[in-house]
């Protein structure tokens, strides 16, 4: 039904990755140790090394910084406002993540489709709203929008940290739509099947 | 992460299989002998029977037709469009059936998250593209619309199959949606992980 | 000022009345002879006998159950719905059988054009903003929108109702646009003069 | 079924005829001898003296200068914008001009609901995409748009009186859905009915 | 960076002031006096005189109208509507107006990006979030909108001034755009830095 | 007319100068010495060190690297995405960028209105369309995009720093809206006024 071979993973060049400047090579060995693979975000951003630092900078200070939100809190919030850009690498790779943190196999499907039928908590889809509104109409948010939060426990740093994801991931869909990025194919099993059981 | 109870499938009571009129009670149990398990699109319609009829009765009339669509075609039009709806039920119960039918475990995620990043041929994606316009923005479908998909290879008889599917899941999705229908745990694991090999 | 010769009632061939199944020539006749005339959607529909029966099984299933709703009621939902989806058949059509069921030559013209601006009760303005929230956005239907119909005192199966007439003329208006069907000229004058009393 | 006191006309202070100032006053009695009625939109906007000037004499600027467009494409530019923003007086009462002018009891309602199933010609397609891109997204209007119309034969100053009715008619639906204008119901069924029967 | 030669200020052709109608001369004459050039938007409409004395009586008749709204607040009005309409004479224009009325340099830039940021009070807010209402969904005005502005203390009479400018603007900005009007030079800078200093 | 005290420049507390840590108090140092006064998004972001770095080093990649793109015509992209996401922030400080490096003080306010109308090159409005494509709607980014932009002489790297530009800033208008990051008053005025007059 589909096509032979596999579409290129970058409208762009992918450089090999003996030929990356130390620092990149070095990240890129490390994610693939640890994951097994390396995630094609890193090959296609590697084209331009100032902007792969800048961008594994970036995701590293929002994604990795200490919160209220949990880690797949933070999942949920890329998944969500991916699927509200279509961005097919961000929902197929970041919902690996989700299932992975979340131990669920169904929650990054829901949530990539409609939070609001998702199997989640009504602070979840609190959250979820308001990353939507920064995804999508970031200008008419006011305080009404950080009081929902804060009505749900969340403090003025986790808002930051739902809106910096969500602004983010604005960034990183667009550069994906942009270069056609595809998921690797490892994404679209990951956290789908029980472990040892 | 996630609440302890699942939801509901449905807003609306779901009747025990026993109670239904004879030709829904013989129909689920043919669906369940056939998949292994009942869908809950077939609890939840089971709620009005006449409508449990006429929807089955039309689904059929559009998917079982013999068609210049191949079966798997049929189904990635109901994954992109009901995609565009945010229509978890059949993003999640077809997407399975589509990867089944296709045999190609990334098929489903890509079209309902965005087909032009698809990994499927030209044809296909004028296809989904004509499907979309159905679901979406009918009104302005013109003879632009028709003549696109001809050069595709499509007859005229195949462009209505196009649009009635697309058409009949506008009502699927908007019933899903509004019953909160959840699908079954089976669907979201169907198809993604290759058989015996 | 307009061209000569009627637009056909379809894109698609239309079978004569002579040449079709049994039970489709039947109802045709029956509705004839109602009716006065045959509604366009019969003909164009009977291209298709399979679908013509599923379409008007699904249509008396959702149209003639006895309901918490008025037959005018049901109308207004059609009429308010297709207004939103640009479909000329079903605004025509339905706003012809609106008029005679509600006895009143201009809402129809009204509920098709701003129900806000309608002559019609708060529970009926209530009704028509959940039915073309299905119709639009039903991806967004939450507790809320149960709740405000409640109010106004619609039961559990009244919404099921409003939403499943919403859900059907969905389908309905989307095959319509696509086959480019004609209202008969009957419908545009129907109800809008008082009968000979 | 419906609400048993009409609606008031306005929801501002509708004036009476007598109290008028001389020059709307004698406007007033023309227009009613004229037309039998006198439309509502000539007392609505009589509680504003100097505006009901100013708007008539826009009106009478745009709606009577002589043209490339005859009076019956005039008003379906009235109408279809009218009905891309959802303003019942102006549908309703420039329906029954429209049908009029053109001797033809099923356009207007043909342009309100969806001018490309309407039974006009190309030109007046054209024509009537043009002034609805006037209405909706007149910032993305470019040489392309002119040089379509120029296509089918409107000149420069033709295609200035599309885009400054549709540009009117934008001050007017909007003066229209604020105040709430009502049609008369004289409007509903004029030119429906063949005179001379 | 930019092309050589100024674009025209208009599509159509601009009359020499030698060549107006008395009564048009004498209103440029004194606009340029009291001004120091001529707005381009005279030069534009004198193409079209019928047009240009409607368009002035119904700017007048709406801007200089006495009214619970100062002088700037209407001006801010016509600054946020003209934003949302992508019209760049009347942001410029009318943003020069609003920086001499408000006596404040940033005041116009702020209310043309987003009046939500703006450095203004919460009635003026209340004033803008109608007039957008008004500017861009019309159709759905309602008793609400009404009432919000009452408890800001304005005026049934103010209301009709703040949808009437929104409406007066909604006709500008749509010939402008079609007609592709130009901003005077002049305004860009007018109002930015202080008099006597 | 507006209120006494200015507003706030962020929405969360804006750490002293020397309580930064010394790369970022480095970094502000450096710009004040440069520009004369501190941009408040310096401040603002400093509450976050981490994606402070990140933030600028994103920026320094896609701003300061060189390429076909002049500097001001990567500022015409800034402007006109941050116009289209109505971010008050970047309008204001990046229009006075735009008008110093175009040495014209009107571009800026053209781009952030309506590019279309703007007196730029054609080159510089197929650029633009590109951007706003990235940043309102870039799933629908196909080979034909990156064909119209071949056309204008921009080679594949050219393109990605359009789309990078509009990504990084889709980030950054997100942020500014969210945390309601205020311009200085400085940026208002730049570039309006011929220097050595």
């Amino acid at each position: 039904m589909t096509s032979n071979a596999s579409p290129p993973i970058s409208r762009y060049p992918v450089p090999s990755i003996e030929a990356l400047p130390d620092d990149l090579r070095q990240r890129i060995l490390e994610v693939q140790e640890k994951s097994g693979f390396v995630p094609n975000v890193f090959l296609a951003f590697a084209h331009r090394p100032d902007e792969f630092r800048a961008f594994f900078a970036y995701h590293d200070a929002v994604m990795l910084r200490p919160s209220g939100l949990s880690k797949g809190e933070k999942e949920m919030i890329v998944v969500a406002t991916s699927g509200a850009n279509d961005c097919l690498y961000c929902v197929v790779a970041h919902g690996a993540i989700l299932r992975i943190y979340a131990k669920d196999p169904r929650v990054a499907d829901q949530v990539a489709v409609n939070y609001r039928k998702a199997d989640i908590t009504p602070r979840q889809k609190a959250m979820l709203a308001f990353a939507l509104k920064v995804a999508t109409r970031s200008q008419e948010l006011d305080d009404g929008d950080f009081a929902a939060l804060r009505e749900h426990g969340f403090s003025d740093e986790d808002v930051w940290d739902v809106g910096a994801i969500a602004a983010f991931f604005a960034l990183s869909n667009r550069m994906a739509n942009m270069i056609s990025m595809q998921p690797n194919d490892e994404f679209y099993l990951l956290g789908r099947v029980p472990r040892a059981s």
